[in-house]
């Protein structure tokens, strides 16, 4: 499936000041517009194409498959696949990128922008909107700006609010970034040595200490060039090639001021506007965004159900944890095309 | 306390290769020789002034204090608090310093040159040798080489061998320094701004989700300078103002190649030669040395008895939790006086 691009004819005002003067969004649809509408958030390192990294979900032959649904997802803004954002032209510098001048986007922005290419698709229903990690924060906000839009809500190892956790961890990735002086440049590749080492960070929250004693513990005795620190350097490196510390700076910065009660009454009186029928996922082992998050969620949406995936990945287990998370999805769609959330509680308890 | 210094006379073979030429230990000491004899091996980013940086436990007033025993605590080579290191001068250099030249350190190498200064001080017996993290992994060596000098061990969260999970945020931290490329320079400041990202990565390994949801949560709802940002911060460019860049790459790497095993027959052949009465404790919530680390060690030392410390720290928890350290290490103590064990066996059943 290739990339398609809509411009929005106006600007893009920004909750945290400024706006995007006729922002591009990157996106991708499967299936036919007929059928019901599953859209994607993507979390940070990723992109709109989730047959691609959310496979075993979502792809041809998975559940959520282009016959049965039609699937939408949408790069966000600020991002480095498609999108604007920071290496984008700003139209104030003739022709130039706006590098380090890119304006700080906030999750709303997200969800805004993700709002204007629903209306563009003629997608008056969504009848599942499904997000995990960053993707969850923005499903969160679009649930919350567009009550009566989105039917059905499936919330993955994401918070109502970033974490002092979260935020300390994207503050040591800047800090990386911010080591590496080449950062401080208006160029393509600023900051990449940064940009890797604060990869080899998200590595670290994204897993825990079981994973890397399982899959990373060298069976020989060494005294250097150890399977964990190979690993490291092999996977921020792979990981860096399709990224640029520029988007990563402002997505990160983006994830640390979520709080859906910012501006609003409260977290929970902002969660409770929530119309969709709501399912919450926690991952048993996910140290990033562990499961009190989620239930607290759950326990703020009116109706919403809070369900856990049992995994030894960490955060990560939203990707690699495919099936038990189709198990816990068709469960809450079957039941809730019925009787709501009945049959989700029956088979479950 | 003043910092003494003991010269070597000959030259310090080196594990992994090459040798350190008469090199320089710093130490300190409190208390009457005649006393029985409390040698501590300090952590990572410690030194050898053990009532500055384990106050609590070790001070004038403290459980140990001078009026009681005869407390030692010697830099290890590599650091950058007076033993010999990266910064020190280079005898094949003329009066430079070896920076990137320094031979590479391992915990077996660090625990040989605390034997030299023992033999240096008279001191035929060790009553109790006592370390935490980096601290332990050498008592643990030392324990092993000299399993007839040291009476008593207490061994906190600490291991038998470096963690794949250890290694990996390791890894990130030296990421992180390489990143800056004024690393790469002969110069005393080379890597200090990668050297503050590496630190505040230390402070995320050795806390926990929990520890910084209760004290770096903001109670307002901000879009930048959140608490847990600033907290990374200033910690670490406070705790860089002490360290240096070429020391800090040093220790870490020697904790890497910590394996008691190698070159012997196995770890639980090399932890069943220790003679001394053991003690290992953990720290419940501590997520770099698990409790499971602990577990392993004291089943194979000969009669080791575990215990775990109740805290929300995590790894920290060594530092925060003196009262509760010093309650267990007093009954084993007590215990060992008279009849070996039974005590601590009967007071914590």
């Amino acid at each position: 499936m290739h990339t398609q691009y809509f411009q929005v004819s106006g600007a893009l005002p920004l909750e945290l000041g400024g706006r995007l003067p006729h922002p591009t969004l990157a996106y991708h649809t499967y299936g036919n517009p007929a059928n019901p509408v599953v859209w994607v958030c993507h979390p940070l390192q990723a992109h709109s194409d989730v047959f691609e990294w959310w496979a075993g979900l979502f792809g041809p032959q998975d559940y959520f498959n282009p016959e049965q649904y039609y699937i939408v997802c949408a790069n966000v803004v600020g991002s480095c696949f498609g999108s604007t954002g920071p290496l984008s032209e700003n139209p104030n510098q003739g022709g130039a990128a706006y590098f380090h001048e890119f304006p700080q986007i906030s999750i709303r922005d997200m969800a805004k922008a993700h709002d204007l290419l629903r209306i563009h698709l003629k997608i008056n229903k969504i009848h599942l909107l499904i997000g995990a990690a960053m993707g969850g924060q923005q499903a969160l906000e679009w649930a919350i700006q567009e009550p009566d839009t989105i039917q059905n809500l499936v919330l993955i190892a994401t918070n109502a609010r970033q974490s002092a956790w979260g935020i300390a961890f994207h503050e040591s990735q800047r800090m990386a970034i911010e080591a590496d002086i080449t950062w401080r440049k208006n160029h393509l590749q600023a900051g990449e040595a940064g940009l890797r080492a604060a990869l080899s960070i998200a590595l670290l929250a994204d897993r825990n200490y079981q994973a890397y004693h399982q899959f990373q513990t060298d069976q020989e005795t060494l005294t250097g060039n150890f399977k964990a620190a190979v690993y490291q350097q092999k996977q921020s490196e792979k990981r860096s090639r399709s990224l640029n510390a520029f988007s990563y700076y402002t997505l990160s910065q983006a994830m640390d001021t979520h709080h859906v009660g910012r501006n609003r009454e409260s977290i929970a009186a902002a969660l409770s506007e929530i119309h969709a029928t709501t399912l919450v996922i926690g991952i048993s082992s996910d140290t990033l965004f562990p499961t009190a998050e989620q239930h607290f969620i759950a326990e703020k949406i009116p109706g919403a159900i809070y369900r856990e995936v049992l995994s030894d990945y960490g955060h990560d287990g939203f990707l690699t944890e495919t099936s038990r998370l189709k198990h816990l999805i068709r469960i809450f769609l079957d039941g809730t095309v019925g009787n709501k959330l009945a049959a989700i509680v029956n088979l479950e308890s």
